[in-house]
C-alpha cells in the first residue's frame, strides 16, 4: 500500500492507494471514527463493493444511500435527499459520510458532507479510474444547476481517500480511457518525464497491469496534490489542470452532454490546446504529434465528435465558467511538462484550431 | 465609524460600526471591487434601504433578487433562485454579493456566495440589531431543511460588514428586544463588565441612543469575535454562544417557530440555563436574579410560553442537534460572566427547572 499526503495545512489528508485495500480491516477502523456512518453510492456501484465496505461497518449505527447512476442525478434535488437521510436518521455532527463510487458520487456525497450541519467528515472511496487520480485530489465538491455543471458547490477536503486498484479490472473499456486523458494531464502540464514513462508503458497499462495501475495513480496523485497545496481555492496556478477543459467543456454542452465521456472531450481538448499553442509558435510540432500518437494509444478520439459544428463549439467557449468579466483564459502549453494559463492567443486561431479538428 | 477585525487567518476581515455608514461612498468603493454585484434583499427592507445600496452600484452590472419576507423563505428553493439568478446573469468567480437584511437574508445569501461556483465574496449589511450583534460575526451561513432549522449551510466568511445603527430607528420593538437577548448574552457568557454596564444603561438603550446602540453593537461584535477566532468551527469553545439556545430552540419548535421570535425564545432559555446551574449549586441566586431584571427590563419573557406543555420542550430538547451522539451537552453558569459545556447535570433537575417556567 501506498500513502500520499495532500498537504493543505489543518485540511491535510491521506490517499491509500493499493490493491485490495477495501479488506483492509486496520484502516478502515483508524478512519471510521464514528458510530453514525452513511454510505453513499450508487445502483451500479452497491452490487459490486457495497457489501466488502458494509462488513467493516456492520456493528455500527449505519445507513446506506443509493443514488441511480448517471450525471443528471448529480443534482440540488439528490442533494436534498442524502441530508433527508442523514435528518431521518438524527444523524449528528461527529458522523460520517462515505463515498463509494465514480465522479458523481464522490462530488455529491462531498458536497452533502460539506453542507450537512456546516461541515462533516466524509471518505472517498473512488471506483473509477479518473475519480482516483481526479476527483479524489483537491477537495472540489459539486452537483449540477439545471444551467450549469458544478455551478453550485464547495471547496471541501475528505478525511481521508481509498484508492483500491483492483476496483478498476470491473470498469468498462471507454470509461477506463476516459481516466487515462487525465493521467496524461499531469504530464503534459508538469510532468514530462511521467509523460515519456506512459509513452514507454501505456500498452501495459492498457491491459490494467497492476503494478502499472498503482505507478499511475500515485504519479498522478502526486502531481495534482503538488498543485492543489500550492492553490487550493484556483486563485491562478491551479488552472493549468484545466487543461483541455474549455475546449472539452464545449463540446460536452454541445453534446448536451451525451455520446462522450467527460475524460473523452478532455482528451481532445488537451489536443486542441496544443494545436493552439502549435499555431501561436509556442510549441513544437514535434510535441503535438507526440500527445497526439499517446491519445491514440489510450483509445481517446483526437477528432470533435462529428455530430458537433464549429459555432457551437465557438460560442460554448465563449461563455465557459472560467471566463474571468468576459475575457477567457486558456491553459496553453510551452514544452511537454510545462503549462500556462493566459488571455493572450489570436481569436483567429482559436478559430483555425476549432475548425482542423472538425 | 468604528471598524473591528474579526480575526480569522486568510479569512480575516472588517467590522464597521457607525451612523449612516450606508451613505460612506468610500467604503463602498474599497469593497466592490467587482463589476458584477448582485443585492439579496427582502420585500420589508428594499422599500426602506435598497435605493441608498443602489447609489453605489448604479455604474455597475448590478441585479437585485428579493425574497418574501420571513423564516420560511430561508430554504433550499430560494437558495436556488439565488444561484439561478446569478447564473442567468452570467456572473463569474469574481461577483459579489451583498445582503441587505436581517438574519434570513444574511444566512441564505452567504450560502448562496459560499455555493455559487464554489465561493465568491459577499458583503453584509445587517438592518436589525440581532443580525448586527449576532449573525454578522463568525461566518455561520444556512438554509432550513423542511425537517431542521440550519441543517444545510457552511462555515463562510464575508469580505466585509457594514452595521449602520441608523437601520434600527425603524426596527419593532419586539424585534428590537429579541435582538438585546443576544446583547444581554455576550455579558452572561464572557463579560460580567459588559453585564453591568447594560444593567446601568439599559433604560437609554431601550430609547435607541445612539451612543448607546453603537458601544452596544461594538462591545457584543468584540465579544463574539473573540469567541469566534479562537473556535471558528464549534469544535469546543465556541459552544458557549449557543448558551440559552438549546432551551430555546426547544420552545421555539413546540410553537413551530410562531409566536415568539427567536430572540425571545433564547432570553428566556438563557434564564432557564441560569436556573439549572443554580439547582446544580454551582450558580447563586442574586446572580440568577439580576438576569432576570434585566430581561424585564429589555421586555423580554422569562417564563415560557403559555401554549407550550412540559413534555414537548423536554423531548425537543433531546432531539436537539447540539446532542453528541445522544448526550445533551448544556450551556451552563458558574458566574455572571463565565459558561461553559457540559453533560455532567442531573435530568431530574433538568425537569424541574423546566417545570418552573410554565
Amino acid at each position: 500500500m501506498k500513502t500520499i499526503k495532500v498537504n493543505l495545512k489543518d485540511r491535510t489528508y491521506s490517499i491509500y492507494i493499493g490493491n485490495s485495500i477495501l479488506s483492509d480491516t486496520n484502516l478502515f477502523e483508524r478512519y471510521l471514527t464514528s458510530k453514525q456512518i452513511l454510505i453513499v453510492t450508487n445502483e451500479k456501484v452497491a452490487p459490486l463493493y457495497l457489501s466488502i465496505i458494509e462488513k467493516h461497518v456492520g456493528e455500527l449505527d449505519y445507513e446506506t444511500y443509493i443514488l441511480p447512476d448517471g450525471e443528471s442525478f448529480k443534482s440540488l434535488e439528490y442533494f436534498n435527499n442524502v441530508i433527508s437521510k442523514l435528518i431521518e436518521k438524527k444523524f449528528s455532527r461527529t458522523c460520517i459520510l462515505i463515498a463509494l463510487g465514480g465522479g458523481v458520487v464522490g462530488d455529491l456525497t462531498g458536497f452533502a458532507a460539506a453542507c450537512y450541519q456546516r461541515g462533516v467528515k466524509f471518505i472517498q472511496i473512488p471506483t473509477t479510474l479518473l475519480a482516483q487520480v481526479d476527483s479524489s485530489v483537491g477537495g472540489k465538491t459539486a452537483v449540477n444547476h439545471t444551467s450549469g455543471k458544478n455551478m453550485i458547490g464547495a471547496f471541501y477536503q475528505p478525511s481521508a481517500v481509498f484508492s483500491d486498484t483492483s476496483v478498476l479490472s470491473t470498469l468498462p473499456e471507454r470509461e477506463f480511457s476516459a481516466g487515462l486523458a487525465e493521467v496524461i494531464k499531469y504530464g503534459i502540464i508538469k510532468d514530462g518525464k511521467f509523460f515519456d514513462w506512459l509513452e514507454e508503458n501505456l500498452s501495459s497499462l492498457v491491459m490494467r497491469d497492476e503494478k502499472s495501475l498503482s505507478y499511475v495513480i500515485e504519479r498522478s496523485c502526486i502531481n495534482k496534490a503538488e498543485v492543489v497545496a500550492e492553490d487550493e481555492k484556483e486563485i491562478g496556478y491551479r488552472a493549468i489542470l484545466n487543461l483541455g477543459h474549455t475546449f472539452g467543456h464545449a463540446i460536452e454542452t454541445a453534446l448536451s452532454y451525451k455520446k462522450w465521456l467527460h475524460g473523452e472531450a478532455v482528451g481532445c481538448g488537451m489536443l486542441m490546446a496544443a494545436d493552439l499553442s502549435r499555431r501561436l509558435g509556442i510549441f513544437e510540432q514535434s510535441d503535438l504529434d507526440r500527445i497526439k500518437s499517446l491519445l491514440i494509444k489510450a483509445n481517446l478520439p483526437v477528432k470533435i465528435h462529428k455530430d458537433v459544428q464549429f459555432e457551437k463549439i465557438y460560442e460554448n467557449m465563449k461563455i465557459d465558467k472560467k471566463s474571468k468579466e468576459g475575457i477567457l483564459h486558456l491553459v496553453l502549453l510551452k514544452n511537454i511538462g510545462e503549462a500556462f494559463l493566459t488571455s493572450e492567443y489570436s481569436d483567429e486561431l482559436l478559430k483555425e484550431t476549432i475548425e482542423s479538428f472538425l
